[in-house]
């Protein structure tokens, strides 16, 4: 089991907004370079009805949103949609903890390093306390083992900030998924510590086809309190949902969404992606495209002896160790990534997505060969 | 000249999500309970290249966006698309007001009565100051009064906090429109001062369509330094615009918008509205119907002898005072609109938009009359 | 009925830290410019016990507080000393208040134009809202309009930041004492409305001396859920303290007074000035001396035909327009004051203190009658 | 090298306010139990002239300690005293890291783990990261590996928080004392990288004392750019300071002491502490004393075959591993001390201070051998 020990900024050229890279034909750099699915682009047209509708989440696509997730996880289910993974993440952790709360993540988990300190912003300054990572996922053990350690949910002076939350990525950031045992474990851990868990679902759906489970079993039956629900990433232009399990945490979130801007007037739009994404398991089928993808690319890849795959692929994010001449080939070939980890050690990242095709993965791994 | 002295909240009926109201044929409640217009829905459809883009506004969409509204400010001009007012509002003031500053502002601004806090959110706990306003409107002589007082720019001792700034709005909350003349003036005292000052655009397409000036006029040249501009209640999805005019402001903003969860890994379809929506003067075509449509309901209702227009009727939007019985009888009839102003004195809010058809201001003012 | 339109900060000349003023001999500018009350200065070298103590408020000394407070106030009471009035009024707020809720107070009230932003920093970002005063006093009747205009209980869009609490000043800042009744009838209007009311008594002793009732009338009894309890201006050192009557606020206090910085190591000499300071009634003694004081002043300074007594004279504070000659001859006699009002209308602040001697009052009104 | 991998906090029964342990007579357990040096009580004493003074600082003995600190550090310096290290620390690093920012600390720093989120607060949210740690101290090349992991200075995008700052302290939370070179190393790796060095001073005198240097030499000659001076634990009352050699660093520093409800009126009282500290070396005979005392303690400890010294003793804390029996000993024959560290081999934490007494000592390791 590995952990990432470096992971370097993207390369300046790569992200100078004044002059934009070039955009490569096959871009595995990750799932959201992609567009919107047809599907959904449809019904964000269909949700144009030209007489309007009340604004701010009063229109009868979003007043059904409720209802249809709870049928998805079949229990109750309470829905406040947003438009960024941010946005849902950071709303979800302020409303477990307090400002004087710790919440327990992995050090390299897109909240801790990647948000550029939105859960910080939305909970008015807890902390984000780093538990140690196996391939990308927390374990009941080093969780238990790190609240023992301080600053646990028993703390009894005010200097020590007091545990309230965990929080865990499914996907997970090293393209690993957590098994229902895994997750009942973390959350058996915590609730014998009074926190609460909350499942950062960015890649949920890829999670969900990779297990092949229900989606209750991976969530509040194993012990989830709460959950961003993202969909931009598997095909959505831009939809997630703040997901409760546990309505008593409802009662703040309307006034902290209206505070933090993500309240929209035209609030149907982005509903109507999240309500045609979970129409007729389409949400599914579209990750299953991009794990199967996934897979085929790292069969392809682990066949070449000069590339040692990272981690266990089990959804659609394949990270490889490889000769830097291979990459430069790839990118000549006109494939992009983004490189990932020890600069002494090159490794790339490769996301396959919703509407990754066949052939260009073939491609790849023939360029990756030759 | 007349305020505002009771804003109630909506009736409850109207804002129960589970319960959502029945949404009336023709609706003025507001331009936000409007759809997208047709040529910014195309946009968004065009937008979706099969190929994708690189994310978080490194695609072309985004990168173009800076130039597109230089050429139309006739000034340098920086560009950061979000989604909400509300973000855009407290993302500007997040720039010129630290956490121990005040921002001058009117009583009944959005900014401080309509965002639930979002700007001493984003500000980390500035203030909003609220000046006298006159029709809506905040005055030069009434900031130079308030900054006078206390609080203002030159405030020695650190108990008193520092004023950083002045946030007014174009189109204004009663409807009313700043002529040229009068945000030089506040400008001015603003900038005696040392004070920013911040345009709070929501509605800017329609003061600019009914000033008839350019966009410069009314904001750089007058001394504008940074404002929020609307696109969502003039026709676009959800797409507005951080526009700074100093670029000295533009520092943090990167990190500000990140760290409220407002950067779109899939930017181009919010882009690609604000694109549409200055190309070809299409937005100030969607403003002017809206203006003429409240024009021509202003002048039907003003010679009704029991209804009273509040304020001026500058741009899209018309206050009137007038008997219970008339509004009931126009809701009866298929119309709505939102209760405003003092109970005792019966008062409504009727928004033309961007797509409100005459033939239904005719309609309205017809059974209004009977 | 009176308020002040402006009050300007102090000449600079006054708060130059490089340079300081020279301190008049007699000097009447506030209460906070005595020093240490003997017997609260022999408390705290007798709390300096050699063999030390338990930190962080785990010794006998503040253990004992909260029995002696009980007792003084005739009811359960909680007490958690600080040293600063500013951060008593900011805690206490900070349990009354979320981010996203409001908080009635006066416009000129110390919270809402001293105190540099703490309510604001403390509550993360809460809303002070004024309310129209008469002679610096809330009215329940001003509170009841406020109320029903926007932001109040009842609110229902997350639009509108949710009313909270009320915040009153007991002495006011124009020196000012609600009578029992006012209290009652404020109170009436916040439980009515389901507001909590604090109380920032930073001259509390002054005002329960004034109106010569029991502590309990004018708080608890009356409907006040919380206070700053103040002892600075009376004769301590630094010692105030957030002072609860309703047990459910205390829940996070402890954690957020660590985190504002304001658990002492060594807190048994904070608690050490509390303790003696309630002791044998020496908070009233102390208080008397400076409300009689500000009898006497105010009744020599009436009687002269030039100046004018602006607020009646309730406890130890008085405001007085007079002409500037009157005021440059008394500062040449020796004496020192604050200006304070409308410049146009010379307006001097004059606050006697737990120490202040009636020879000097007596000189005081000689040298202003001449 | 070692590092502590736990840290329980203490047990209930000596932090139940409610019930206070019983002080023992001889208590190791930190230097914040002991009181004041009679110095410094005469000095607080003597502040309390009768006729009062100017407050929030604008007193003479405030007014003079910016000379008197520039005169002991060899350098413009600029003070701003507070009552707790809490504070002081915080304070510091908002004025180097912004909401956005990362602070570089030691998981086990008392600004990460023991000050209950005070620098998330004071700074709106920035983030502290954990560098690994060697004997309680970080190393250059510890501090450099993590810049150049994630979130270093050069971070280009908005995603992971920037670097601004880094936080040690001197003494360390280990009782160990960093060398003027590993301060300057230290110091070269943050200024390479545009990195502030704040320095947590809450045992500044211990280590100069210790290491026997000029107090420049060790702070800003090696880099450091702002530091939190103390000097409650080494005998004052209730006295710390903020202490700039930046003068860059002052700009928003009253306004942020204010709105943290730190400025106090009867300011004299705790810069009188401060003024007398720091004259004729008292502060550096106290830090004596203690270190002394410690060193003896050690030295009889160390020749106790059971018990093993954890830690260098560099100043006036030392950690030991010792059996339960011997702790319960030392206890039942009136020591006291806190345990310390991994509860499966007990570790205690003794702690001498100004005042601790030789023949104390000799009793404690007397007791400890039997």
């Amino acid at each position: 089991m590995k952990e990432p020990t470096f992971r370097p900024a993207p390369a300046p050229e790569t992200f100078n907004p004044a002059e934009p890279a070039e955009f490569a034909p096959v871009n595995f750099a990750s799932d959201n370079v992609t567009g919107v699915a047809p599907e959904i682009l449809e019904a964000i047209v269909e949700a144009n009805r030209p007489q309007g509708a009340w604004p701010y989440g009063n229109d009868d696509v979003t007043g059904g949103l409720n209802e249809r997730f709870s049928e998805l996880f079949d229990t109750e289910a309470i829905v406040y949609p947003v438009a960024t993974g941010t946005a849902a993440n950071a709303l979800c952790l302020s409303l477990v903890a307090q400002p004087f709360n710790t919440v327990y993540c992995l050090k390299h988990s897109h909240t801790n390093e990647d948000e550029g300190g939105a859960p910080e912003f939305y909970t008015n300054g807890a902390k984000l306390v780093p538990v140690p990572a196996a391939d990308g996922k927390m374990t009941a053990a080093a969780l238990e083992a790190a609240i023992g350690e301080v600053g646990g949910g028993g703390a009894r002076l005010p200097h020590v900030m007091e545990a309230a939350a965990v929080s865990i990525a499914q996907v997970t950031e090293c393209g690993t998924v957590y098994s229902v045992d895994e997750v009942q474990d973390i959350c058996a851990v915590a609730r014998a510590n009074g926190l609460f868990v909350h499942l950062d679902g960015a890649r949920f759906a890829n999670a969900v086809a990779a297990l092949g489970c229900e989606p209750s079993e991976i969530t509040w039956q194993a012990g989830i309190d709460l959950m961003s629900f993202g969909a931009t990433k598997n095909g959505a232009m831009a939809a997630e949902a703040v997901l409760l399990f546990n309505e008593d945490l409802e009662e703040t979130l309307s006034r902290r969404r209206m505070r933090g801007g993500h309240l929209f007037s035209k609030m149907r739009f982005v509903s109507a992606q999240l309500a045609r994404y979970v129409e007729d398991g389409l949400w599914l089928q579209l990750a299953a495209n991009a794990n199967a993808m996934a897979d085929r690319l790292a069969a392809g890849l682990a066949e070449i002896d000069e590339i040692a795959i990272e981690y266990p692929v089990d959804a659609n994010m394949i990270f490889a160790a490889l000769p830097g001449d291979i990459a430069e080939r790839l990118r000549d070939a006109g494939f992009d990534f983004y490189d990932w980890g020890d600069p002494d050690r090159p490794n790339i990242r490769l996301v396959c997505a919703f509407n990754t095709d066949a052939d260009d993965v073939d491609r790849f791994v023939e360029a990756a060969r030759r």
